[in-house]
């Protein structure tokens, strides 16, 4: 709490103040203190459906608070780079972050769970898994190493396969492909033959242009648009098997989030509800356009045959196979976040996928 | 406010009680009033997704405002009957009601779309077009006249089309069909020759067992489990084509909004989506497991066939016509919501509806 401040605003009439201040101040401070904390994410602005969702999330926040809860907000490599968020906050550099847990696969492949990993959840069943299926208890039981807190607080929903130079109609076509991805798809990709590739989203460009890639994958229509792959590489594949949806998380210090009044906590954990809710429902409504607009520009839009399916769905059962039996960690959220899957796609199958797929063949008739 | 308690909570030491809170307390109250508000909802206790996303919603807005602002729930019959909701706010009766719009319908056609339409948004789009596609304003523009404010706060996601003593393989089997079903579905399914009947839910079972009903539509697998019906209408059809979602909404008479502080408000708000998210992953989480109960006890898993759902688009697009031809506002919103319906079954032909389908394929390969 920044003491001066909050003498200055609660004061009622110039003589009363220095009194009055003093003596209520104990009580007030508990429930509703003034505080000011630095938010750093991993995306860069121009990514505005992820880091337009950090800017929402401290304006509710502090509405919610009448302006004494005060979060400042940072795109990657402001203050942070744009993977090193979960440090910065484990160490105490600033307070919250933004970011993608599958970013720190390196230090622990378990935290792909946490995002998505390939053949997982869709979006609303990572939400359930999360929410109802005993998701988030499992990730942060997992992130206390880490000394931090993890909120769900936002979505990309399901991303595309990314742009390719050529077509690719087999798993042959896989072999020897130079592709930008990272992670455990890329794990999942090396089993069928591809080599990954770590670059940058400001160079994937110039590479694929070049032919030192062959493909790269990023998100989805609307963020992928900005990047003008269309031009150097127009196949774009559907869907990003390895996305089927991928959940961002809004981070904090564990005794920064402990020291908070319980009011504090709760709005944050509802503010990120609701920004989880926005930036899903911004991303809804903004990849049909920008789909439409990549088609008129020249994106080839193509699915990934059932063979190169089947293929990866095998290989990336054989990844998981061999994490489970290494990682105690990973085996142990996994195995809940798959019992999940075994349910939510059966039901998925009935009412959903159906309704799904009717309104889809209208589409396709150009009966909407 | 209540003055009393606020002096007794916010005095420190027992001398300076009655000087500091009498100086203090306007800017106090100001920010942060003790309220008591009730909710109504439209809907019993044993319905426990619903019912209990207010309690939920209570719980958290009381948690948020350190107990200060506190909402008293009460389930349908309790203090208003469970489809008078909107009167009882409208009039001021109580604070706050939980409700489907839709059951307003014979008011205005108009409310239908605040919920679903058959053929409409699945629960994703209804979401995106709600908080991202203009949704919320248009529906809070036409609720004005009934002196309300609404938020989405919860769906039923996609839901099943009830339960038929008989098979139905065609169109033809529709007509003269007794069934329970209401509203704007009421409407289309009148067209293909099905007689709709008004019954509530306590009065359903009786009337499918002794045949004075032929088919009764009411939820999904886990809340139609605890009504029986499988015993005496074991043909369970999907998709409810006239529910591809069912947004929920909390609503507040807009004096009593306005009368809030700003604080206040936006934690209303938050917590309207929070709910939102609760309630849809609960359903999420609990339908597969009612689903696979009911089938063990003899549900006959069935589709819709393509004839019947084709007879029945064509039958709402009729229905539709007839309604924006007469309806100022039904056309205002309709055409609002089926042009983002338009685009977003476009997108979701691509990343999403493929991602799923090939999951769906795994689980009925048994691979999941």
């Amino acid at each position: 709490m920044q003491r001066r401040k909050f003498i200055r605003t609660a004061g009622v009439g110039a003589a009363a103040v220095a009194t009055t201040a003093a003596v209520a101040a104990p009580a007030i401070a508990q429930s509703a203190p003034e505080i000011n904390w630095r938010l750093t994410s991993s995306f860069p602005k121009s990514l505005d459906t992820l880091y337009g969702g950090v800017e929402h999330f401290a304006k509710i926040v502090a509405e919610a608070t009448d302006n004494k809860f005060q979060i400042r907000t940072f795109a990657a490599g402001e203050i942070v780079p744009g993977l090193q968020v979960l440090d910065a906050v484990q160490n105490g550099t600033v307070e919250m972050g933004q970011t993608a847990f599958y970013y720190y696969y390196g230090k622990d492949p378990t935290f792909a769970l946490a995002t998505v990993v390939p053949f997982g959840l869709n979006t609303r069943q990572m939400n359930s898994w999360v929410i109802q299926g005993g998701g988030e208890q499992l990730i942060n039981d997992f992130l206390k190493t880490y000394n931090v807190i993890g909120m769900v607080g936002g979505n990309t929903t399901a991303q595309m396969g990314g742009w390719f130079r050529k077509e690719i109609k087999t798993v042959d076509d896989l072999k020897g492909l130079k592709m930008r991805i990272a992670g455990l798809a890329g794990d999942v990709m090396t089993k069928l033959g591809v080599v990954p590739q770590q670059i940058a989203g400001g160079d994937i460009y110039p590479a694929l242009e070049k032919g030192t890639v062959d493909a790269a994958e990023w998100v989805g229509p609307y963020d992928d648009q900005k990047l003008g792959f269309v031009k150097v590489a127009p196949y774009y594949y559907y869907p990003g098997w390895w996305e089927g949806n991928a959940a961002l998380h809004l981070i904090v210090g564990i005794d920064k989030f402990n020291a908070l009044p319980k009011t504090y906590q709760q709005i944050l954990r509802m503010a990120a509800a609701e920004t989880n809710a926005f930036i899903t429902a911004r991303y809804d409504a903004d990849n049909p356009k920008a789909l439409r607009a990549l088609i008129a520009t020249g994106a080839k839009l193509m699915p990934f045959s059932q063979q190169v399916l089947e293929a990866s769905f095998v290989a990336a059962n054989d990844v998981y196979a061999g994490l489970v039996e290494k990682n105690a960690n990973f085996k142990k959220i996994y195995e809940s976040q798959m019992a999940f899957r075994k349910d939510g796609v059966l039901w998925g199958r009935v009412a959903e996928n159906t309704f799904d797929n009717f309104m889809a063949r209208q589409s396709a008739a150009n009966k909407l």
